[in-house]
This record gives C-alpha cells, sequence and structure tokens, in this order.
C-alpha cells in the first residue's frame, strides 16, 4: 500500500479549489437537485418548492362581508346624514350578516353594526350613505384563481403554507433532500459509550457533520466505522456512491501511512484538488466518483467542520436550488497580536465581548483537535492569505456563531479558572435565560492583565502576597495603580496534593515531599499554585532542593494531575477537581482565596449586578460545597475597594 | 346565548397586556418547562439543554501524538542543530507514532515525520532539539472530565454534539417540546380540498399557527372543526387541557354573535384581557384555565399570525427557557405618507427594494384578510400608538420577514400586473437562485410615478396615447421629463369581453353591447382599460351612452369579472388570465402593448440584465405563449430610450 501514499499535498487557495470542483460536478449534473417530492402542502415547512406554485381557486371564492353588520343596496343609503337619518327594513336589500358571510344578491355594501341603530325589530336607522363595496372582499381580493403564489426555489415559512392554502393547492412539489453518506474511517475510531484504552478515539465527528447536514437541509447517513484497510474502504465508497447524492469520507484525507482516501478516489474518480491553504483543514481532498461529489474531510474535529461548511455546505445548498443565508458578521477589536502563517488561510475561533461600546475578540485555542473551541467561539476571525496576522487594536470582521444579543448580555470573565465558575455560569443562564457567562483561563495575573485592555468585565483572581500573606490586593494596586476596582470574594478553596488512588505512599503532606522515594511535579515559575507552595515551604522551613522533582514543571492543574496518574510522578500540588478528574486522591495542604476582581466602570452594570444576584442564592452556594473543597464563608463579601 | 356576548373590548396597550398575562402564568408555575426528557446526545440538536453538561471523562483520554513522526524523550535531543546533528536510534526512547496515537511511556515530545531524516532502517538524524511535549495533546486538552461543557437552557447546536460526546455523554436532558392544542372554531370553516360554497372558509389557519409553533420549538396539535356552538366548544377546550401546556382558540375570539371564546374562558378560568391596541388583531382574549395559558386568536389570517407571534411565542420560549432570537431590522425611507390611527399600534407590511444605497419600504395591501400580504412582505413597520403615522421620506426601523441579502438582490417591479411577470420572476429564482422579482399592481401611472419617486428599478405600463395610438412613451415624456429611461416591451396582450360560461348572449365583439338586454360592467375612469375601451368605441363610432351599464365602474379586473361570474352584468372588458380565474368566456376584442419602463441608472444593473438574459429565453417565451392571448413579436426588444 505504501506506494498508494501521496506525500505533497496541494495548497491552493480554497476559493479556487472549491470552484474548480462545483464546476467539474456541475458539468457531471452533479449539482441538479433530484426529481421532485409531492408533499402536502401542511408537511412542507421548511423544504424548498421544485416548481412554481398557482393558484387554484381565488380567496375569497365570493364577496365576502369584512364585518359584522347589514349587507345593504348601497344606492338606499344614499343620502343620510346626521341631519337627516334614513331610516331602512331588514329585507332582500338589507339584511343582517356576520363576517365572512357572503353578500347576498342584490346588495354590494356592509354597514358595520356599530353605525346602525335599531328603531323597531325589523327596521334601522343610520346617519351615513354607505359607499359601494364599502366592508366588503371582493372575490380574490386576498388570492385570484391562476396567479402564481410562490416561484420555484423558495423555501417555505409558515406564512406560505397559508397562502398556498388560500389557493386551494393541497400539494407542492420540493425538491428532495440532498442525501448524504458520512463514512467514518480509522482503526483508531470507537463508537461513543465504548470503554476507552490508550489511542482508542471516539467517533463524533460524523454525528458533528451530519447535524450541519440536517441543518443545512439534507439527510445524512452515517455508516458504521470502516477500518483503514483499502479493499474495505474501497466497498464502503462504491456501496455508498449507489445510495446517496454525496459521499463525505471522514478522514484518511491526510498524507499518512494509512491514509488511503486521495489514492482510492482517483482510483475509482478523479481527484481535482488534494490540500488547500487553509489553517486548519488543509489536507481536504475534493473529487468526484460516478458523477456525484465525494470528498475526503480531515480527522481532526475543527478541520472536519471547518471544511464541511466551506465545501459540502455550498453542494448541498446548490443542490437545494437554493443559496446559504449569509454569515451575520461584526466589526470587533483585537485584543491581543495574532501573528498567522503568511501565505495560508487561517480561521481562528475568538470569544467576544462587549467592553464599553465596543466588541472585543480574544482568540481561544487555535488546535485543530479542540472542539470545545467551537462550542465556546462566538465567532470566527479569518487571517487572510497574504496576511501575516493583526496587531492587538486592529478592527476586524468576525463572523458570528452567536447572535449579537447574546454576545452583548455575556459577562466575560478573564482569568484564573475555577469550577465555581462553571456553577455560576449555569446559575446565571437558569435565573436570566438571556444571559450567559464566558470564562477563559490565562491565570490570574492574565486576568489582572484583561482588566487593563479593557478586555472584560471581571477577572477571576488568586494571587498571593507573600509579604503580608493576603490576596489580590497588592498586585491590583501594582497592575492597574488607582483605577476603580471591587474586589468580591468567590471561595475559599483547597490546594492539595494530588496522589495515586488510595495514596499507596502515605503521603499526608509538604512534609512528606522530601521523603526518600517521593517523586514530585511543580507548576511553572509564575503560576498562582507555585507561589503558593514556595511560600508555605518557607513557612514550615522546607529546602526546596530537597524535593526530588521540584525542578519538573507542568502548565496545568491536568497535566500536573496526569503526571501523577501516568505513574510518571507521585504528587503534584493542585485544586480537587482536578484530582477529581483523574479520579486522583487528594490531601488537602493549604487554603487559599480566590476572588472577583471588577473594574469600577462594571460594578453597577448587569453583568456584574445579575452575578452578584446568583452567588447570593442558596440553589448556587449548595451546589459548589457539594464539590467539596470550598468555604464559601464570604462568597459575595466585598474583600477590597479602591477609587469606588 | 345572546346574554352572553361581550360587545365591548378592551383597548390595552399590548405590551401591557402580555406583561400582565405572563406575571399571571408566572404565578401559576404555567411557564416553568415540564420535567426534562432524556436523549440520545446525537438525537438533541436544535434542544434545549434542561441541565448543565458535566465531561464524564476528558478528551483525549491519554497524552496523544498530534502529528505523525517519532515519539522521543526529549533530553535524547537536546543540543541537536544544523552544525550537529544528532543520531537517535528507534527503541523505547524513540518510537515511530501517528497521528492520535498515545505517547509511549518514558516518551515526552513528538517530532514531525517532515523534520527527520532516516540514516538506516533503524536510525534517524535531527537538526534541532524537541521541545517538552511539543506536538503532543495532553490529557484534557479539549475536555477535562468533571467540567461543565455547557450550562442548562441552551440550544444545542452541531459543534456542541461534538463537545459532548468527547466529554463521553451519550444522553442529555433536554426541555420537552411545549405541547401546543390549536383549536379551529367556526361554523362556516371547512378543511382545505373540500368543494367550496359561497360562505364557507378554508380552515389553514392552524395549519400556519402550527408551522409557527414549529418554528419555535414546539409542538403543535391540530383539532378538527368545532362548530361556533357553547358546549361543543365547551369540551373541546377542556379535553384539549388535559393533553397540552398552551390552548390556542381560533377564532370567535371578538364580540359577533357566534364568538363565544371569551365567556366560556371566562367560565372555566380567568381572562385577563379582551381585546388590545393593535391593528390588525385587536380580539385577542389572554386566558387561564386551570394554570394553563388559553388564548383566543382572531379569525383572520394576518391577524392570527401577528397576535400567535406577539402572544404565543413568548410563552413557548419560556417554558423552554429560552429566549426568542432578535428579529433582525434594517432602516429604510418610507415611499409615501402612510396615516395610522392614533391611540393604535399599526402592524403594517412593506415591500423593501434596495434602490441606489437606500432600502425603500412600501406598504402592502393593509387587509387583515389577505395573507398574501405576508408572503409577499420583505418586512413590517409597527406606527407606534401616539403617532399618526409617517410623511413619505421618513426613515423608519423595519423587522425583516426576508434577509437584506435577499432583498437586495430582488428587482422591483411597480406598475401595472400582468400574468407575463409571475412567469418572469419564476424564471429568473430558476436561473438565478439568488435573486428574486417583486412586483407591485398599483396601475400604470403609479409604475411611472414610482419611477418618479426613486422607489422601483422597474415598471410594468400599457397606456395607450389616444391621439397617436401609440403607448406609454407620451406618458414617459409627460411624467418623468428628460429623465434617462429604456422602455423594453414585454408583451402583446389581448384584452376581450369577459362573458358567461358557453357565451349564452353570444357576444362577438364591442359591437355588440349595445344589443337590447345586454348588461356591461365598465372599469373606473383613469384605468388603462378605461382608457383602450374608450379609444376603440370612437375608432368603431359607438357612442357609450348606448351601452347599458357604461356607468357602473369596477376597479379591478377581477371585479369585472367576479360581476359576470355571479351574473350581475353580462360583459365586462378585461385580460384573459381573470377570464380564467373565474371560469369565463373571452371574446378578444383589442391587442395592447405591455411594456417594462426602465430608469437609465439600472439599465445596466443586474437587477435588468439578469431579467433581460431570462426574458431571451425560449422557456420563459414557450411558457407565457402557453397562457394563451399573448404575443412576443417584441419580446425584450426596445421600444424607445431617451437620455441613455
Amino acid at each position: 500500500m505504501r506506494n498508494k501514499r501521496d506525500v505533497y499535498l496541494d495548497n491552493r487557495p480554497w476559493e479556487e479549489a472549491l470552484e474548480g470542483w462545483l464546476h467539474h460536478l456541475q458539468t457531471k449534473g452533479a449539482l441538479s437537485p433530484g426529481p421532485p417530492e409531492i408533499l402536502a402542502t401542511e408537511q412542507a415547512l421548511g423544504r424548498v418548492t421544485a416548481e412554481p406554485i398557482f393558484a387554484v381557486n381565488s380567496s375569497p371564492h365570493y364577496h365576502a362581508s369584512a364585518m359584522d353588520g347589514i349587507a345593504v343596496d348601497s344606492s338606499l343609503t344614499f343620502g343620510a346624514s346626521d341631519a337627516m337619518p334614513k331610516q331602512i327594513r331588514l329585507g332582500e336589500k338589507a339584511q343582517v350578516v356576520d363576517t365572512g358571510d357572503p353578500i347576498p344578491a342584490g346588495c354590494d355594501a356592509v354597514i358595520m353594526i356599530e353605525d346602525v341603530h335599531f328603531v323597531e325589530d325589523e327596521a334601522f336607522e343610520i346617519t351615513s350613505a354607505a359607499a359601494p363595496w364599502q366592508h366588503v372582499r371582493a372575490i380574490g381580493e386576498d388570492v385570484v384563481a391562476t396567479e402564481m403564489i410562490l416561484p420555484a426555489n423558495h423555501t417555505l415559512r409558515p406564512v406560505d403554507i397559508g397562502g398556498i392554502l388560500a389557493g386551494g393547492v393541497g400539494t407542492v412539489a420540493v425538491h428532495p433532500r440532498p442525501r448524504v453518506a458520512l463514512l467514518p474511517t480509522g482503526t483508531e475510531l470507537v463508537q461513543p459509550g465504548s470503554q476507552l484504552k490508550p489511542g482508542d478515539i471516539v467517533e463524533y465527528n460524523t454525528r458533528v457533520l451530519g447535524a450541519m447536514v440536517q441543518t443545512w437541509g439534507g439527510e445524512p447517513l452515517r455508516r458504521s466505522i470502516t477500518m483503514d484497510q483499502w479493499d474495505q474502504l474501497k466497498a464502503t465508497i462504491t456501496s455508498a456512491l449507489e445510495e446517496v447524492d454525496v459521499v463525505v469520507v471522514n478522514a484518511g484525507s491526510s498524507a499518512g501511512r494509512e491514509d488511503f482516501t486521495a489514492a482510492l478516489i482517483r482510483e475509482l474518480g478523479t481527484v481535482l484538488t488534494h490540500g488547500v491553504a487553509i489553517k486548519p483543514g488543509k489536507p481536504v481532498i475534493l473529487g468526484e466518483i460516478k458523477g456525484k461529489p465525494v470528498i475526503g474531510i480531515p480527522g481532526y474535529p475543527v478541520s472536519a467542520a471547518l471544511t464541511m461548511e466551506l465545501f459540502v455546505k455550498p453542494v448541498i445548498y446548490k443542490k437545494l436550488g437554493s443559496v446559504p443565508p449569509a454569515t451575520p458578521t461584526a466589526d470587533a477589536i483585537i485584543s491581543r497580536k495574532m501573528p498567522s502563517p503568511m501565505g495560508v488561510e487561517e480561521f481562528i475561533r475568538v470569544k467576544l465581548g462587549q467592553v464599553g461600546d465596543k466588541f472585543v475578540a480574544t482568540p481561544i485555542s487555535r488546535g485543530a483537535g479542540i472542539i470545545m473551541s467551537m462550542v465556546r467561539a462566538d465567532g470566527m476571525l479569518r487571517v487572510p492569505r497574504p496576511s501575516e496576522g493583526f496587531r492587538a487594536g486592529e478592527t476586524v470582521k468576525i463572523e458570528l456563531m452567536r447572535s449579537l444579543e447574546e454576545v452583548s448580555q455575556t459577562t466575560v470573565v478573564i482569568g484564573s479558572h475555577d469550577m465555581a465558575l462553571d456553577i455560576l455560569a449555569n446559575h446565571l443562564r437558569r435565573s436570566f435565560p438571556e444571559a450567559s457567562l464566558s470564562s477563559a483561563n490565562v491565570g490570574s495575573l492574565g486576568g489582572l492583565n484583561a482588566i487593563k485592555r479593557g478586555e472584560c468585565h471581571c477577572a477571576g483572581t488568586h494571587l498571593l502576597d507573600e509579604e503580608t500573606g493576603d490576596y489580590n490586593i497588592s498586585y491590583i494596586q501594582k497592575l492597574l495603580g488607582d483605577r476603580p476596582v471591587v474586589l468580591v470574594n468567590l471561595v475559599y478553596r483547597q490546594q492539595g496534593l494530588m496522589v495515586a488512588k488510595g495514596n499507596p505512599l502515605g503521603i499526608g503532606g509538604l512534609e512528606d515531599l522530601v521523603r526518600e522515594g517521593v517523586r514530585f511535579i511543580n507548576r511553572q515559575r509564575g503560576a498562582g499554585t507555585r507561589i503558593l507552595l514556595d511560600f508555605r515551604l518557607k513557612q514550615l522551613g522546607i529546602n526546596p532542593d530537597s524535593i526530588y522533582g521540584y525542578n519538573r514543571e507542568e502548565y496545568t492543574h491536568m497535566a500536573v494531575a496526569a503526571a501523577v496518574a501516568s505513574g510518571a510522578a507521585d504528587a503534584g500540588l493542585g485544586i480537587l477537581a482536578a484530582a477529581n478528574a483523574l479520579e486522583l486522591d487528594f490531601v488537602p495542604v493549604v487554603e487559599e482565596r480566590y476572588d472577583l476582581c471588577i473594574p469600577g466602570e462594571y460594578w453597577d452594570t448587569p453583568y456584574i449586578t445579575r452575578l452578584l444576584e446568583v452567588i447570593d442564592t442558596p440553589e448556587f452556594r449548595q451546589q459548589v460545597e457539594k464539590l467539596g473543597g470550598y468555604d464559601l464563608r464570604d462568597c459575595g463579601g466585598v474583600m477590597y475597594r479602591q477609587g469606588i
């Protein structure tokens, strides 16, 4: 098989690749809608008309009274006035009608019931004349038989269903939903819910891609997992081609040892492009077999979703005779320098925050493997091919992934992360369905710097002043000068030693780290946890050099926990949540204070008042306490304020 | 029953009525979501989370290679440089890995395959050191076990499904879709598809309302038609209440002889408001029975859709723990004076056209019974209660019913209407799925005036110059001065006498109108058809006074046709389409020219070039010719141009 491997990928601009592929597909007839489907009108919501719809009957189909009142021959009423009221007797040319009743023969107008005064049971008086055809809905006022109600290629909305039925049309011809086969391939893939071994990858990509297809109006057909095996994959693609309009192979689209997709498509049909100049998502394959589009989508989840959007979405819409709705965009200020390789269009997921009257965009992790970067993103920033990126403060256009209304109701918290923030986010949304909380984990100092740059409404911070043993205040004074801020406590939390399940070495505290045979794993210099460790060691009189592994550094709580879980270390300092996440034991060693630092200008805004309201509820407090390792004695209390 | 009739309705501001109703419902617990539904994650697209979702496992759940390459103990690589390459032998601390493979114990970094040079089968050379953890996806890089993936009250998108499955969560708790009973009531109602008698009204409202409920995330349950009969209606409401969350009664919500809804709700529960200060839609009933919202929706289709949107939509979203997406809006210029009653909030459907760089809003028919006004509308204009309307040229905010992209691709045709325009609209959309044609029927002179005011891209006109026998040109010169325009012919069409089926009086032409016993029905003075009639009568030397009914005037082709169809007249002049619509016979009497008048500034824009391209296709021409009564000998030809 090795000779079938593509080692070099193309690097074409994606628009050019797409255009060439669509052009090729067009000539093969692969983009035309399939034969129309006939549906009952009331079942056709959201579908696209395949033919124009012409009215079969008029509506109304008779002259109808538009009011409750009296249908009259208008000539009987001429001359009536306040000064000279006119009496009319009920009869052939003056009949009581309700709204919707046919106008009786001989009548041509309706007088509203409010405008008549009955002088006896069968006679009434009026004080003004009725104009011919007043309050009459003439035949065809709404729909005229034979007129076109809607053209072809129109996506049906609720009111359209009314218009069509008013025109007497009981069935409509719609374009069939394009059928899209989604073929997960890869020996390492396992279905969701499987017991996971190292090396297993949960196959959720085709679930995401299928949901995307559904959103666009197509019908996804997900197949079972195919091994990275030439003949198996060939058989799967060949059989899928018989049943669907579009085949999506995920993944094997790159140039690895087991990436056959491109060679296979080439054997069965044509590869138009293998590799486009985008990041992530480069190793995409645009092909065609037997007149049908076949596309190889890369395996990383962000690459997969992105290339699906760029390449498969236009195909589905074309096959629906429709055009994709425009993605809403908004201008935002880049919060920090964002370099990007030249020659490649990079797609960067960003969080947006309305800070003051502008939106600030902050990039989220760029990893192609991080699906949560899509879940958490508010928008996508494209860095064009000729660009080397953006300078901080530049105004850029963001393609929105959440609505601006939602974004503008989002409290942006940047800084050190704590599980209590997750719980706060959840309760916030429960109490205020329009509000959200977004939290970005950049560490305590990063949070204070974000306040300085005007990028957030609030920062989570747990910075110990080694001199005073107090938290945060001296750092705020140093970093933010005399800028008005309020410091509110969220929680006190335990930092502790994470050790293997069952604590086999019987570690009871920091003193045990110097014991023979105990391998420690540390956090990087500058981390709040590292500062805390050094402070406590000094208090306890322990020389850091006597701790084996003191100089081995990791950058997150989770990395430390993972080192312990994998057996590479015996103990590391961190928070209970990280220990719980990897099912480690936890030996509490020191309590620290975790505060929210709030710039004065947001103190009295809903961004903050809503948070404080939620923090005050028993539901929030109980759920945090249930996590363990927390003390809420000062929760919601003001620890410090300056300039406000 | 008459004593149960409400004669006077409230006239409350709708926001106040809504707020009072929601508050009442809130205290009854009627707005809380129902008990959560548990769904497989991949089935939950579009549903709203009822609980926060916490990760069960980390992703990756092991340290994984992020690249195809060689996993190494990074310390082995230290010191390698271009000048001093380093050789490494495959073994425990240097192992080939593919993307996604676990990092073997003893290794802590990956070198990309592109960066190694194999010097023999089992040994390779590198020219730079590997940083610890480079190209390694650490445990939890994407999702950390126990972290909150999503909060409650979040509407699930495709990427969310990926995030949830990455966190190992196979099922999610979602809010149940609110169940909404839709009760059509009215003795006059018949199901779509029924043979129609005068007085029958096709029950399509609950189909529209049901589709709206579906769009908002609820589950509509449409019931069969209930007669206007107190006990029947009572039984229907009572039984619906047992099965659903919201009951919608349509209609009987007004104060007519057979409008029982309000009295019934009052008997069974509480009516909070009956009648709000809106137009259309005033007679709405906001009630509550047994802790459930019950609402009476007026019967006219526009009123029904509008009150559903104002009152039922917020209830459904509240029961979903969610907020309705904001309706996109745009600024537009009012094309003509738009008076509106003070004290009432009026909702006016408008067409929008991008004319130059601004959007122009033109009101469509205001009739509450005209569902096509909703189908054709691009947006809704609200005239606030304290306002008496808008002056021409005022800038107003329009709530969009079609996207601005779609609007900006729409060719706006205002003037006299012809069926060929419908066919043009349809073929335009077929050839250019992003384009549409909107046509407003205001008569030929109205069209030229619209050009004068800059409200359209093109006007349909058939104005005969009685002096010269030529069409349109003298009117253009008079009305538009020397403004650059191009006049393009669309069709020649037959005007003729519409007569009863089988032509019982044997009418052969205009000469027969003077015959004893022939009752004519005329068009109003100023109508193109009237001008044409008078011109022909003069040519034929017929004295109008000798025609019985010459002074009976109707305002549209359809009204004339209806008069003939109902037997009130024996003949009227009009176009074949109107005769066809009411199944009348048609005696051609004169051919007239129907042109498109195009202002110079649009002549070379896609608004017009696309039309001309479509007009030129055989498909368009064949379909027009098939209608009958048309001659396309000059179709697409320039009849006249000035200043361009």
